[in-house]
């Protein structure tokens, strides 16, 4: 199959892009000694998690109890629930996975703990706990210092967990910029206060898991940092290049459309919308902007509905035809991933892989 | 099934609710002799294109060639296609469905019209053709007058093509308000003379077919319209509100959903983002806000991550705690709808229905 034969619109993966994007990641984090778990809610795809198993990665990152049941066939020795699990029937389908995976959750209160400790001590199973520290987000995870503390102890003293460490995801940092320098030595500081604290109190911390997608590359930085969790490497997006993480040709993914109509002058319309790419807006963005038109980047995709997408062409100096095939790169890859039931592999132009996303919509 | 048993995330609707806004929808057009066509991008679901075909809707309009494969299920008579539809391999998917299904599909080219007509001839197949006119919105639609009359007398030439009308989304007019009276009046004018210039032309115009949320009860205003379209009214969302169309209290559809984290000062985490409501803004609005929260409406649900719903809860004047369920109302249920695979139809606090959302991403 070719990529002229492919339906539109249509998710569509550079594979040469991927692996080049995979193996900078696996490179980067041995070089650094750094575990790598890579988060799987980007491809929700179990043989692309496989692909990252076998580059070097430690483990794989999910944030649903649905992706973990999918992800299990990865063949994945241990997963992370990076989200506090809540309710005894969500808790129970955690705990009757694989005996043989090993499992870690990270959460930020005894509530969670006490409800997992609870799931885990009826399963005979014990889970490793990561304690989430809000590290300047301001989303979810304690603050460092008693409220750590307290968390660490009650993580320890219930049966069924093991308190393993600590997780953070400093989503503050918005830009690889000059202000991200200072931005990671403060992030440095504060782990090292928060773990000297845990430490004397008597919890070891083995691991120290975060990172984020802007400043990923420069988490050796970071002194006491010893695993990331990236997931939007694999394909980057719009977003990712925004951000000054990588550059336009580093984008693997891109949504392939095709023009439906030309009805309205200096405008083109195209079979995608916010159905199709989602209404993620471009971060750091005052204009809507909804995708990167990779031939010719004058052209503003500035308005969508669910079915379509508005494309100024006014700036580009050329038109196109009720047919034309147009591929762009979405601001956000995660959510457009989660609205395809497939996405397509190529090899220059030619359809290597067809994946179903698999872990696609798992809500719970 | 109580409402207490669901998991969260989930899609509740609330039956009685529903079968409100779909009784007085149908009354709405019985009285004006007003064709119902629903649109079922909304619902997404045959069992209730059937309820709207019960109460007396004429047929149904979808956007997508997989939306009208799934909806056939319905037993509809007829199915409009109110978007152009390009590429061989969708026309001959069009073309195969069910030979005692009349179709009829919206389009605004001589390319999508000869596309369709060779489709149709092919497969022995006549299909009603709705030339598409903008009337202000600029999405898709020719201008009226001569682009106008130039598709009509295409589509009247081609074979296996009916031409029966025209179709327009007044997709300007944003809000019932004063404004909207003159839009109206300007839209009846601009509809008058463009069927005028068609008739004379020798083309009669038997369906004029459009209307948008905000004005839908003011359809009958427009002289010459004489079929709607509606997919929202079936359970509005708080765009519908805040467009002035609905009041909150006929908002059927609302997100379930659990805090997972209180641990940030006057704020609360719910285990639904991005993922679970889509990204789409609250039209007129300045300020993000992706949800309504019913119970608490000085609650602000500002801000999102794909799994994470963040809600500023200094004005409520009351806590929540870790494990609590909410309940919110979406700012565009369409697509909300598009991201869960099920819903549950409520009646009281018992869960009376459970439906899949069986036409969910149907991109192509």
């Amino acid at each position: 199959m070719q990529l002229s034969d492919l339906d539109t619109p249509a998710l569509v993966i550079d594979l040469e892009i991927m692996e080049r994007n995979l193996a900078r990641m696996a490179d980067y984090a041995a070089a650094h000694a750094l575990r790598l778990r890579p988060h799987t809610k980007t491809h929700k795809i179990p043989a692309l998690a496989r692909r990252q198993l076998d580059l070097g990665a430690v483990g794989l990152t999910v944030a649903k109890v649905g992706e973990a049941e999918v992800m299990q066939a990865s063949g994945s020795p241990e997963l992370l629930v990076a989200y506090p699990i809540i309710g005894r029937t969500k808790l129970d389908r955690l705990c009757k996975l694989n005996p043989a995976l090993e499992l870690t959750e990270s959460l930020d209160s005894e509530v969670a703990a006490k409800q997992l400790s609870d799931a885990a001590a009826a399963a005979g199973r014990t889970i490793q706990v990561l304690a989430e520290v809000d590290v300047g987000l301001g989303r979810v995870g304690v603050t460092p210092g008693e409220s750590l503390r307290t968390l660490a102890e009650a993580i320890n003293r219930l049966p069924g967990l093991q308190f393993a460490g600590i997780a953070f995801y400093p989503g503050h940092i918005k830009r690889m910029d000059e202000e991200a320098t200072g931005l990671l030595r403060r992030l440095g500081t504060l782990l090292d206060q928060a773990i000297g604290d845990l430490e004397r109190a008597g919890f070891p911390v083995r691991i120290v898991s975060g990172g984020s997608t802007p400043t990923l590359l420069r988490s050796h930085e970071v002194s006491r940092l010893n695993e990331i969790r990236p997931g939007t490497y694999i394909f980057n997006d719009w977003n990712t290049v925004a951000c000054g993480a990588c550059a336009i040709e580093d984008c693997a993914a891109a949504v392939l459309t095709t023009v439906v109509s030309t009805s309205v002058q200096d405008q083109i319309i195209i079979d995608g919308g916010s159905k199709t790419f989602s209404s993620d807006r471009l971060q750091g963005s005052a204009e809507p902007s909804f995708g990167y038109l990779q031939a010719s980047p004058e052209a503003v995709f500035g308005k969508m509905n669910e079915e379509h997408g508005f494309i100024d062409i006014r700036e580009t100096g050329r038109t196109w035809s009720v047919g034309d095939k147009i591929r762009l790169i979405p601001n956000h890859v995660c959510v457009a991933v989660n609205l395809h039931e497939q996405v397509y592999g190529l090899r220059g132009d030619t359809v290597e892989e067809i994946w179903r996303v698999e872990a696609r919509g798992k809500l719970q």
